[in-house]
């Protein structure tokens, strides 16, 4: 699925002028990764009609409309990697960056309505929903960055809006486009909520834990950037007075030597084994979803795609 | 017409959480403006159909995109000023200013669905194309600054992307909903089109001829950015060579002094007569919309309004 994906993103030819917007779409759209939100679409449009061919349009709209947020995100978290090479922002400039992400997102709507007509308006609205919750979600992002009294309450209520309802969203449309009963789609919607989560968990223990050339960006940059993550998050909340004291000092300013905060921190995390405790509460939401996947009223066989793919999600390294 | 818009404007509530993502948008749309752009819309429907209430979601759309762009145009020309008061990123910050323009971005399509479910994927079309003729106008624009080769088409091919098409889509669209039939939309549209480039030109003499107090923004904004409107190109064109130096040195480099350079440029621009060149220019494409205008196939008496309105535009003062 992700193959037949890339092959029809790879024939659009997002070319025009003036090739200062354009390049840019080839840069960004060329860096791979694995495609996950599309191929989750096409995954639920397949088991529902067999034709996954019928959701390749609303596939690249998907993941133009995920780009676009990675290149947004990416000028205002001053992220200066991107898969292992430079951010758009970095690469051009943050100018082009913001134009090149709002003609991505246009660009978008021109290939989500590329369906049957009935279909028009249920998947814009499911679009526009999805994509003002994910603004909400960045906002929210960005004031935890300054903010002290967190919970994990408030960590999941963020992270629903800006990770899981793209996921969510798009199994949906999947499924809709497949013809699914509403209960259906609803039941991918929720697989793609909890999915999403747990894959936002495992991208959080990733920054701390994971193997850096995997990854392709720097380790800790989560810390460094004062993220309120749910390692951070629960450490916090489980920690002895002095050493909470400290999480606080490091997550509240930027004027600390990087590798020493970062190493100090990890510290704290692996003493309070939030290593384990990450991967507990990831678990536990892809059980979550898997329960969701398990409603779907069609034989197990259909659902192994996207069994197979929740687990890949789950151990993967990068 | 304009204060239908702006109470149907003001009953929408933009409001939701994060309170710092919505803030925004009442802020920058209680800066007010005249509303063209939806006045435009809610004519063009009126005269076809005589129910300017039907468009009136549309005209919403149109008002929020409009606004959109104004937000990231004002980070990317680093604009202090709209409308007399901070921009956007200079009240709030950058990263606020980006994410509330893809906020609202997403909220126009939210409003421009909202209408008979035979008009939605046309709407979205129009909608689409314009948005990303835009971005390409948008970037023209700021290619343009690094330029010293531009010549008066080069100027009108980034107007009409930048500029005009929106104009001429506002009516293109509220034709549309109307039930005007496809060749008198396309009259319309040619009409906007001729109308935006007329405007633009205007907006370019007010920044160096305009009257401060009424325009809410710095007089020769566009000549400390080194912006390559109509009065530069053609200033630049039938200059004598000394004076084609100095303006090319002027318009490549940031390090001079800004009211000197204001202030030499303006002499310059004056001992051209610059002034008498823009207004003509100015007439002959507002006179090419009128002709566009007179080719509706509807009584002089439903166009009065329309006419008004261009007449409006081409005289105001800020």
């Amino acid at each position: 699925m992700q193959s037949l994906f890339n092959d029809a993103l790879q024939e659009q030819q997002f070319k025009g002028t003036p090739t200062e917007l354009y390049e840019p779409f080839t840069y960004i759209l060329s860096l791979g990764g694995k495609r996950m939100r599309p191929v989750m679409l096409l995954h639920a449009c397949e088991m529902f009609c067999g034709e996954s061919i019928k959701a390749l349009p609303q596939a690249i709209a998907i993941e133009l409309f995920h780009n676009f947020t990675l290149i947004h995100d990416d000028i205002m978290d001053r992220a200066p990697l991107r898969r292992g090479l430079p951010a758009v922002h970095k690469k051009y400039n943050s100018t082009v960056a913001i134009l090149v992400g709002d003609a991505m997102l246009l660009t978008a709507y021109k290939y989500l309505v590329k369906c049957d007509p009935q279909l028009v308006s249920p998947l814009i609205n499911l679009f526009n929903d999805c994509g003002i919750k994910i603004c909400e979600g960045q906002q929210l992002d960005m004031n935890f960055e300054k903010s002290n009294t967190l919970e994990i309450g408030d960590y999941l209520g963020m992270v629903e809006l800006k990770t899981a309802y793209l996921f969510a969203t798009a199994l949906q449309m999947g499924a809709i486009i497949g013809g699914a009963s509403e209960s259906d789609a609803g039941h991918l919607f929720n697989f793609g909520k909890y999915l999403g989560i747990s894959f936002q968990m495992k991208d959080d223990w990733l920054d701390s834990f994971g193997v850096v050339k995997k990854m392709g960006k720097q380790r800790g940059g989560d810390i460094i950037q004062n993220k309120k993550t749910f390692l951070f998050i629960k450490a916090y909340s489980i920690a002895d007075d002095s050493t909470r004291r400290k999480l606080r000092d490091y997550f509240s300013g930027e004027h600390f030597n990087a590798e020493e905060k970062i190493s100090d921190v990890l510290n704290i995390y692996t003493k309070l084994g939030i290593d384990e405790i990450t991967r507990e509460a990831m678990l536990e939401n892809a059980e979550l979803a898997l329960q969701q996947l398990k409603k779907v009223s069609l034989p197990q066989q259909k659902k192994d795609l996207l069994f197979d793919l929740a687990e890949s999600l789950f151990y993967r390294k990068e």
